[in-house]
């Protein structure tokens, strides 16, 4: 084996960052097996993990020398640029950066990796610390997709590595559309316990049938996928069902919340927005017509 | 076999109201061999089904007269009002009746059929038209139970009939309950597919994450299921995530929105219920907490 060899495969990792998800992060890494170097602005942080073999890097610029590829877990972009401001170029090694933020911070961030002569992946981790390293993990990445290939095998460790695209925002803008997914679906369920409720049904008994049921056989993302397609061709078909229909639907919904006394703004909005589609000439198109006030709200308004 | 017994068995049922619903009713009831009864109130409506071998009946009365059960699909209660105006007493027969509409309006059509001697049996259905008597259909029924129970064998040819409960109201409740869960849950879709855009990426490149990964992952509704009994109990602890962390992320998604120029009325709408929540005290609560406010939206604005 040569040097050269024994490098391409030297899977030690520095973590930088040793909050909640950093530490989680930093423990799974270290339970894999890989040699781990860690720092932490309070330095105290590290000290359960250094106690289990990972090496305490006394500065940032250390760290990130200690290994091939540096995964930095902080708040926010800004504080990652107070972290590294007196490290200077540090040329050769790889940074993941996995903090949340928006499309335009994870470009600048490419641009200012790039300035440092640091290869750099953008990405995003999109479970709670408690399962990362376990099946059904996942993190996102964008940008450079060479930095992804050659530490996957260190990556993979945290979860199944998935690369959206050389747009370094990519991986945070994924990251934000699924959170704004999963927090509509858990208001609307939220809100139709509360209907529910208002008839003095326990939320438990209704949860049976919305989540036992209705959901996983109505809402069935398989079919919902087989529209997408459609979206992209500005394809709305109202034949199954016209917006018009659907407003009907939003007006009762809207209406019932008001008159079982549960908060009504959600359905309130939901019916302005069909309402928006409509006045734009959307009438006839079927419910996902919706896509083209959502993705363009100022040709709506105009 | 005696007369009695024939006639517990007489599974002839009658539909009024042949809209597209109410002709997918009558064509599934006679295609699984009941004998059909049907009425509408512009007869030609019925000569598809007539031709097939159904009853045509000239009056309302003689169509609820025709069977033990009469399966009414009109627009709404006051449609149904004005069709039976005429018709006076119709002891010892049932009406099945699955317009949709508000928990009160059901309360009042539960009253309004006793008046009239009539059996009644509120209902809603859970499908399109294509799906009704196929796998996976359901039909959701509330008020009297024994009506359930004598028509089941009619009722079940049209989906698995499901009884909430004896207050008339909860068929309609639980049908726009679960309306309103889909629509919030198509629009935060198509919410996140118009931020995916707003990159470029196409909608039916996000779906394969968000519906074929993110949704039944993540979402998955077993795992919400289990939430449930907490709000009934209104147990939010927040030691896995509070309140506050969920609005900072309701803010990001927000302002991601406008930076993206994706209409940000949805996310803002929700960060303005999270705000409300933690000015009610449930800023270390966790998200549950959000059912308090939904529920009880004039506590929140005291």
């Amino acid at each position: 084996m040569t040097d050269q060899h024994s490098s391409a495969h030297d899977t030690s990792v520095t973590v930088i960052g040793l909050g909640p998800m950093g530490s989680a992060l930093a423990h799974t890494l270290l339970g894999k097996g890989r040699s781990l170097t860690v720092w932490n602005r309070t330095p105290g942080k590290a000290d359960g993990l250094v106690a289990e073999g990972a090496h305490r890097a006394a500065t940032v610029a250390d760290a990130v020398a200690a290994s091939p590829v540096t995964i930095v877990c902080l708040n926010d972009y800004a504080t990652m640029y107070q972290v590294f401001e007196s490290t200077g170029a540090l040329s050769g090694h790889a940074l993941v950066n996995l903090n949340s933020g928006t499309p335009a911070e994870a470009r600048t961030a490419a641009d200012w990796a790039a300035e440092r002569d640091l290869d750099y992946l953008d990405g995003a981790i999109m479970v709670p610390p408690s399962l990362i390293g376990h099946d059904g993990s996942v993190l996102l990445y964008s940008g450079a997709r060479d930095v992804l290939d050659r530490h996957r095998e260190t990556l993979a460790d945290l979860g199944d590595p998935r690369h959206l695209g050389a747009d370094p925002g990519l991986a945070v803008l994924f990251n934000t559309a699924l959170l704004g997914m999963m927090y509509a679906t858990l208001n609307g369920f939220l809100h139709a316990a509360a209907l529910a409720g208002s008839a003095n049904v326990p939320a438990a008994e209704f949860a049976e049938i919305a989540l036992g049921w209705f959901m996983p056989v109505v809402l069935d993302p398989a079919s919902l996928t087989e529209q997408a397609p459609n979206l992209d061709k500005g394809a709305y078909p109202g034949d199954q069902g016209t917006m018009q229909m659907n407003l009907n639907a939003l007006e009762h919904i809207a209406r019932t919340s008001v008159e079982q006394g549960v908060h009504p703004a959600q359905p309130q909005l939901m019916k302005q927005l069909a309402e928006q589609a409509i006045a734009q000439g959307h009438g006839t198109d079927n419910y996902f017509a919706l896509f083209e006030i959502l993705k363009n709200p100022r040709a709506a308004a105009s």
